[in-house]
């Protein structure tokens, strides 16, 4: 086997599982090894973590287990964490062992950025993994069994921090779920707070201002409160500092402000931005045609010089280009440009709600509610087809 | 009405209810008024309330709106926490706003003793209320969820306090619940040590050895570690030291090990044994021919001159006497002396099992926990009809 070039994806994420997905149906039998490691041994659709964090779906529905969507004749699983990338080595360093690769591809996904906010690493919840997302879900349900004992008001205060697209969907299920928990704990929804914070002059910055404004007002007919253009300061472990030093009481603050590369890669050496990688057209880091580095972890320009958002969308379509540009790299032939083709973004705003850009058309409401599910189900059913879609599909 | 005598009933426990319910039955109209006042609208089942602690069940099986229980035709309800008794004046204080009567029926329960053990006041949970209990469910799922985010081993340990009749019941509910939890937040169920700590030289001290020995049987079984005729020296924030010096890393400690008379009996002047009073063969306060007092919060010796323990069997009981002779009184006739019936004792060991005495009789196994399920319908029963029955029976 000594000749075969070695393929090591680390992560399954979106981008990591379609990558593996795709080397699957073109490589040819022993034309290369691959190997898939990740962390769990299954998959989350981190697209859906605001409900399981909320507690409005089930933990079921947003993962599945790896081996399902593998053919493990031809991807070996390694269920395991990466302490360390050893790029001159070509070496990957596990919590329990290593392995050495021929080609690398990288698709940790990111991590919340807190530009430095004190406090906001210790004391703020993040949704990030199914085991952060139980953790808020459990979290919040503690504040309410709490403050049925000791009466504390800031346990009744939920601040979000950020009203990008994660933030403005979790807050979305937030108010859907916590009048249900509130009358499961005897509490008068009434003294619930829900409080999203966010620095920049508008929610949901950058997207249409026709449907931000909608937007925001579904979310406070819910009962949620916006503060808008007023940035966090501090988090404390009983609330958060914003504005000019007015301090919000709360004993749950969940921080979706943003997103920075996973940090193992910036360890590795590699340069750079928010722990992002600029990637070149190919996929690849600079200087290291060997490894490819997708997802969240990357940076990619659109044509106007600006960085593409963080997203599934382009992490799944970079996953296949990655896979046929390490296909093409084997077999000495001209690698593939990304070209990123943008589906439309929506956002779910709860049961029944959401707001959507597909193309130039503007989409509200149910409608836009359907399609949110229609994209949800649309993944499912590309990396684990039909089956998976029946499986694993919220349908109502 | 300035001349209808005012009976004032403080506590919708077991004692308070049945009192209630015996007066709606005997007063004649205009004979008397009634007021039972009580911290929250609904009455506990405190006997089930191990079930919803460890998850096993809903809150709802556990809990009946009084309204439901009683004509309010007959008897004015307050909702209303009591801050203060004070016997001299034939005064109540509530937490807003008091109250003057003619006639006290004290039937506020108990509380939990802790026998001046250091730290378990601020960190043990108990098992007392809904409030509570929802606070410990909430409590044993969130040091799970903690777990899989800090991987501290502390969090998979669940320390008892107490092998009597509630720690033998709740510890066997968190075994049968630990399992389940552990599969939902994907951990080994063998990491997680149930640990039942007991001081006294056997559990369910003064039942059946024979029947003890088997209800251990049952629960070693199913998982639980026994450290019995071993006390707690202390309680800390995230274990306990016990025997020796020992230390049980724990962060989660739940202590059942002893109950005492509600400390506003002791503050209304009353000369008390932990907490409890020793009222007379009629069940009223020494010196205090207006003051029933029933229940936790009262102290009985049996024939051999030892006290009875506190049971909900016993509260009932002396509900229905305190009621006949509040009836007797107002009518100049002769009171009933308090006799226990003793009707025979359960222990629920989980699902499908436990331990019973009734008369000679030793019952175990299954046969036993449809006897337990018998003993819990027949109490709905008493109090609410067959409707109760069907709204709040757990037949399965
Ligand atoms: C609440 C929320 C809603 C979102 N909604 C949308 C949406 O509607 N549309 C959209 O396009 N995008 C959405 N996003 C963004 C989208 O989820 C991400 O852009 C996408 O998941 C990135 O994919 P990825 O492959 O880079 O990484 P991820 O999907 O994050 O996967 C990274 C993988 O790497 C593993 N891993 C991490 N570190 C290690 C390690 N040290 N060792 C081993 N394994 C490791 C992780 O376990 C994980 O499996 C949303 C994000 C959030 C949080
Ligand atoms: C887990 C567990 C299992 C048990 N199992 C059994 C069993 O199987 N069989 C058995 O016979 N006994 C059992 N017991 C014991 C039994 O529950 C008690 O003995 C019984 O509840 C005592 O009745 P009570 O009327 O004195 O008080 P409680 O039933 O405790 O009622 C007291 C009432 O007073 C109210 N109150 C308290 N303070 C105030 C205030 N300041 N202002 C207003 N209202 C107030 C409370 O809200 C409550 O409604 C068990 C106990 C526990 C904890």
């Amino acid at each position: 086997m000594g000749n075969i070039p070695k393929i090591v994806i680390v992560g399954a994420g979106y981008g990591g599982i379609l990558t593996a997905q795709q080397l699957q149906k073109e490589l040819k039998h022993n034309e290369a090894s691959v190997t898939l490691i990740n962390r769990h041994d299954y998959h989350y659709i981190t697209t859906h973590l605001h409900m399981p964090a909320a507690g409005t779906d089930t933990i079921e529905h947003s993962r599945i287990p790896i081996a399902q969507l593998i053919d493990e004749f031809k991807v070996d699983l390694v269920k395991g964490t990466v302490k360390e990338i050893i790029p001159k080595e070509k070496k990957i360093v596990l919590e329990d062992g290593s392995l050495s690769y021929d080609y690398l591809v990288i698709g940790l996904g990111g991590e919340p950025e807190t530009f430095g906010i004190p406090g906001m690493d210790k004391f703020a919840l993040t949704i990030r993994s199914i085991n952060s997302v139980r953790l808020i879900r459990e979290h919040i349900e503690y504040q309410l069994a709490l403050y049925k004992n000791d009466g504390k008001p800031g346990r009744l205060n939920f601040v979000v921090g950020g009203a990008g697209f994660s933030g403005i969907e979790f807050v979305a299920e937030l108010a859907d779920r916590l009048p249900q928990l509130a009358k499961a704990y005897d509490i008068d929804f009434n003294r619930i707070q829900i409080i999203n914070v966010e620095a920049a002059p508008t929610a949901l910055p950058g997207f249409d201002p026709e449907l931000v404004e909608y937007a925001m007002d579904v979310l406070k007919r819910k009962g949620v409160n916006f503060r808008i253009g007023i940035p966090i300061k501090e988090c404390l472990e009983d609330g958060v500092i914003v504005g000019e030093g007015e301090k919000i009481e709360a004993c749950t603050v969940v921080w979706t402000g943003g997103i920075r590369g996973n940090g193992l890669i910036e360890k590795a050496g590699f340069e750079v931005m928010r722990g992002r990688v600029k990637i070149d057209d190919f996929l690849r880091a600079p200087d290291h045609d060997d490894i490819f580095i997708i997802g969240d972890s990357s940076l990619m320009l659109n044509p106007e010089g600006r960085p593409y958002p963080p997203t599934a969308q382009i992490a799944m379509q970079q996953g296949v280009i990655c896979a046929k540009n390490l296909v093409a790299t084997l077999r000495n032939k001209e690698l593939n440009k990304f070209v990123f083709s943008n589906k439309g973004t929506v956002a779910s705003l709860g049961k029944g709600e959401a707001v959507a850009v597909v193309g130039k058309r503007k989409i509200k409401g149910w409608v836009a509610a359907q399609l949110k599910k229609i994209v949800d189900l649309r993944y499912l059913f590309i990396i684990g087809g039909i089956p998976l879609v029946l499986k694993k599909g919220r349908f109502f």
